[in-house]
């Protein structure tokens, strides 16, 4: 595929900000502003891209990662009108000349991921910071530098932390990762789920999306909690809930999504079933003691099938460890589908919008995306999927708000 | 049965709060303290009279309301030693004597139903306000009428707002009223839900819940929303989301589960099947219009079945209303099973205990029911039914401690 | 209600068969036949008896069980002008005589329910015999005498066994059960359901049908099975497959469902939890041994919720035993919805038409109902629940038709 | 991975044909016995031979595909001591040549796959057919070839047709399909599932899998059938029940499974809207009517994921074509999981093993696989699992006994 067509293909799995692209080029938002950009360039950021010029924005783009660019959509951007700096594999260095060069457009808007172009700005480019009215910030490290700046009064501008927002959680942890990470298992191991017995350990928002699509897939899911609200919920939900010390006995594949370490440990290990897959689907490869595995096993084969290793534990029972224990939606998948960025980038389109009409009441500091934001991305996702919802009737309004009043 | 065969029954139903007494009895922590109560005088509230006891409290009970007296239960504790002033069916006047007498104790705890005996003791009974430590609310209503107190700086002693925690509205919201509504929809028409319409308005906690029911027993789902962001969680799980005026063509059964008004309206009613089955699952009888329906019936047959009346209308289609529209849990049901009042009256038992410990640090006001009361009362539910959890190691401990740092 | 108006609700129920009466009522197939009709008096039966009167028959009904006879519903068919000898509660000479009085009429056809009427007719009224089209029969154990009848040569006339047809298998095991088996238990117990242990005993349609609904009300499902392909079934679907001597230790409800006896016995009742229900969905009551447990106990507190007997066992654990070990959908709730006599009913109705128009072609013996009836069944049903389906173009049928040569 | 890798991975993944090979191993059934076998040369078969040879038997092994032999496994084998003749991509003759090779073993019992060496074997090597106790075939085709020839008289020997077992009808067409129909989807696509309406053309045993795992997935399930029927049981299973006119209108995945053709025509390609998925998961290519949809386009874009054609008609809509209509699961995932093998030559190793043991005892003729087989692979499936199951009482045989004998 050219660059033209991964865009084209990108667009059509992002209805929402296709449908907010359109509408920019009716209102133009953004006419006569500036925008500079430092995030991943990819088929969908260059849809971003595309719905922000076709509200007027003039833009500039660098590479938040030099791995992740993609050379032909960042030639299809340049074609279509926007300055791309950007190339794949390029060094620090470059890096940051790119970063630079985006700048030199003397920016009213800020998008960032990472925090490195904002870093930048305030550091060796203070003199463009008065002409920047807000920014966008996609990651959590870069949202946790930017709250530090915030308490230290070294921020300038008001910055919309969008990598949260209920419509992307949804769409993100629950539904994305319960697909994906078992996406990502049948491609490693091919292994049929029905009837197995599925361990998910954490019930948090992707832990019920995983074991959700365990048991659509015909799987018995145990659940592993150390907190004993959620792990009362995923009882009532009809989940055995069990310590993963009795867990590790009975499981055929183990999911991690916690958000802590060792949840899968040396004695969890030991005493596993032959043939057991170990896969996580929590963010960073700390959740399956994967050295513990190492030193237990006294023999190892790697890639007996894709992202899958296998290691012989001294019982002769063989342990199949997915990814290397890191993220197996997006290692042994292709992480989440489109339809997530879909959600995330509407939000950060209508903030870049709503920075540009708020910005002067707006103190500089970190900012949740504005609810109306959320409820608007939903109703465009609820829209371009052809479902219609009902309004309130004034009746209905008065009686919302009487009640609300208390009286 | 007896009132002691119903205390009985209903312990059985009450392992949380039945644990809670045991322990109670070990730790005695209520030793010499009095506690005077107005509530629903019912197998289930013997129950919490009786951990109480058990925990060394002096207590003397009124009734919150004549109507749902239990004598035969009032009769049993007062045997158990408990003292009761309550009767069923007695009047306004005899009602309040009840309540004075019980305040005649001097507690030094109270638990209120509606706030009639708080404030009773901030009016006629101030004398006594000085050895009142704090007290227990159990209805909406009562908090709204204690956080104006409060707001009037006239509340003298703190209160906690026992209505509504995480683990009573897993039990009540979701579980409880997914299932007692279809409990109350079959005991009244004996329809069989497989393959079947069932329209559900309103996607909230009680709406989610019905909804998984609906789809359990065999129902093809369909949910109306006025929230874009519940709406398309509804899609997400794979229910089909439509407008009512779409929706009330192709129902079979509809519930509503929204605490707003006239959500089934003359529009809707006009278009809908012969046969549809009408039932409300909100705590107010307002959402189906019932006016309307009676102006629009060119006959009306009551009780064609149990809580079952008929409307036909000048089309000859037949729209059979439940139990005239009131919560249909209740009326053709039982209501919440008792696993649901275990947890409301076990947060109530640990709250007693909580305000017996923290009552010097505690200003006059409202409280939220501690977090880690509702994960005591999750964590003695999961031990109940027998479910183990998992608890953190120290390096555990200490990865999310740090995690929860930002370092 | 009166009779006439509950027949008016059985026919609103009954859609199917309301659609063929009305058929009937254009096309008057049974112009000038007599039919002969022993079946239990009841409002379903009344819609059926509508039916074929529509059709032109002329009727005259016995029942086949005194005890099941309502009154009014044999007034109200009076007035509609069939011919009723049935009264509730007679002795057995005039339950003979009735059926006596009914064949008086010296029927065309015969619909039978028990096979009393055809062994009368064969025995004390063979005059009669020659006049006999063909008859329907209801129930297993009439089939099974007529079966024998059959084999010496005995049975003058083809008979239909309509008791056993795919759709209402659907909707008598497999959809009827499973919604009434829960109906009737959460009538006895108010038990919640969500997050219990629910054992199925028996995978066969019911079993199916049973597990199904209790996975679809929150329930961790257990199933029991002593024939591997269906406990593999049960597997694959995502149930834990035990056998009861385990899932006696786990179960919160049971629910035996085998057709066989001695399901549970002496040494699983030992070991069940405090608590545990126990309810038979199976057609005898001989599944839970129940004598097994009368024995076991040191006291019985019988009636402690409707339909509900307590065993207090030695180790002070409580079992409950729900509808005395009888089939706890008839007991403690309706029995199936009226939809299920929907299916069976008119499945016999077309069976008449069938009889009528293929007589001459018939052989005496037992037969099957045809496909084409049972094809004709569900299409109605589909219609009447407003779902239209495909049909083949004449490609397709010559495609299937080669195919199915093998060519 | 080597030969000896890949059969050692499959095995693993063929637990009942791994017990049924050691349980060989310690009765030598087989000893002296010679077998003859026209196989797929794959690891999955090096596992059936490597049981058969446990139990004693001299093999030789031709390939019945020259496409889908794997030489590292039938180097492998050789190694193993069983004489293989065949390699990758060989030419008719020789294709031959290796099959006369594998017969010059003089075999007492042969395996086929397609008829082609049981029918040299009744053709060019007549003299060997003195010696066959009975053969084993694989698929419908070589059955149907089997049939007509024991209708002429012409087939020697017993023949279990091995293709059609309960065990693996469950693992192949309804958990195996409804499994990788969705894997090959996501792989090709990478769509997002949940909320999406899926439309299953036909509720077979494979459509009805193919729904389920729709279903939990999180999609809303359309379902088209042309049998009332199977209609109904879909839509008493909650599934929406719609004409195909109709669901091409709404469905955003389409899965054909009906084993008819053109189920998706021009009219119905015609109304989809924009970004449909087209997937085919019957037997046949011919369900998606591909030649209407190319005479449709206006323009079409090959490749433009793996696997996934794109097709814009006329209106501008574009639709996406998997696998090019052939079999999704087989094209664009990996067919079914190695345990839909493991029932299938399982139950082929048995009807080896009862050939020899009964093949005195047969006419020769087709055979349906004996149910005592199918039980038994079910059997050690369960155990396999760690799934234990009940077995009859003595007093159980006997009611059960006296029941089917209806006294």
């Amino acid at each position: 595929m050219t660059g033209e067509a991964r865009i084209g293909w990108a667009a059509r799995s992002m209805p929402v900000l296709t449908a907010i692209g359109s509408g920019f080029g009716d209102e133009r938002p953004f006419e006569g502003l500036r925008i500079a950009a430092c995030l991943h360039v990819t088929a969908e950021t260059a849809v971003l891209m595309g719905a922000l010029k076709a509200g007027g924005a003039h833009i500039a783009l660098a590479a938040s990662n030099p791995l992740s660019t993609q050379d032909d959509v960042a030639q299809a951007l340049e074609e279509y009108g926007i300055a791309v700096h950007a190339k794949a594999g390029v060094d620090r260095a470059t890096y940051y000349r790119h970063i630079n060069q985006a700048l030199d457009i003397a920016p009213d808007i800020v998008l960032d991921d990472g925090c490195d172009l904002v870093n930048t700005l305030h550091t060796e480019r203070r003199d463009l910071l008065d002409g920047v009215r807000g920014g966008c910030e996609e990651t959590t490290t870069g949202i946790i530098r930017l709250r530090q700046m915030a308490a230290e009064q070294a921020l300038s501008f008001p910055v919309v932390a969008v990598n949260d927002t209920r419509t992307k959680r949804m769409f993100d942890n629950r539904y994305g990762t319960g697909q994906s990470t078992f996406d990502g298992i049948m491609r490693a191991t091919n292994a049929m789920l029905a009837g197995r017995v599925v361990v998910v350990a954490g019930f948090g928002y992707c832990g019920r999306g995983v074991a959700e699509r365990a048991k659509g897939l015909g799987a018995r899911v145990l659940v592993t909690e150390i907190d004993p609200v959620k792990a009362l919920d995923a009882m009532l939900q009809g989940y055995e809930v069990k310590p993963m010390e009795e867990a590790a006995r009975t499981g055929d594949v183990f999911v991690t999504v916690t958000g802590n370490r060792d949840v899968i440990r040396r004695e969890h290990l030991e005493v596993m079933k032959d043939g057991a897959i170990l896969a996580n689907a929590g963010h960073f490869d700390v959740e399956i003691d994967v050295r513990a595995l190492e030193e237990l096993a006294v023999e190892v084969h790697h890639g007996v099938r894709p992202n899958t290793d296998e290691y012989v534990l001294p019982s002769g029972h063989r342990l199949l460890l997915l990814a290397e224990g890191r993220l197996v939606n997006l290692t042994a998948a292709e992480g989440h589908p489109a339809a997530v960025m879909d959600m995330s980038f509407s939000a950060q389109a209508l903030a870049v919008a709503w920075l540009v009409r708020e910005h002067e009441r707006l103190e500089p500091g970190v900012y949740d995306v504005p609810e109306e934001i959320d409820v608007e991305v939903a109703r465009l996702k609820l829209a371009a999927a052809g479902a219609a919802i009902d309004s309130l009737t004034p009746v209905q309004e008065d009686y919302l708000h009487s009640w609300r009043l208390g009286s």
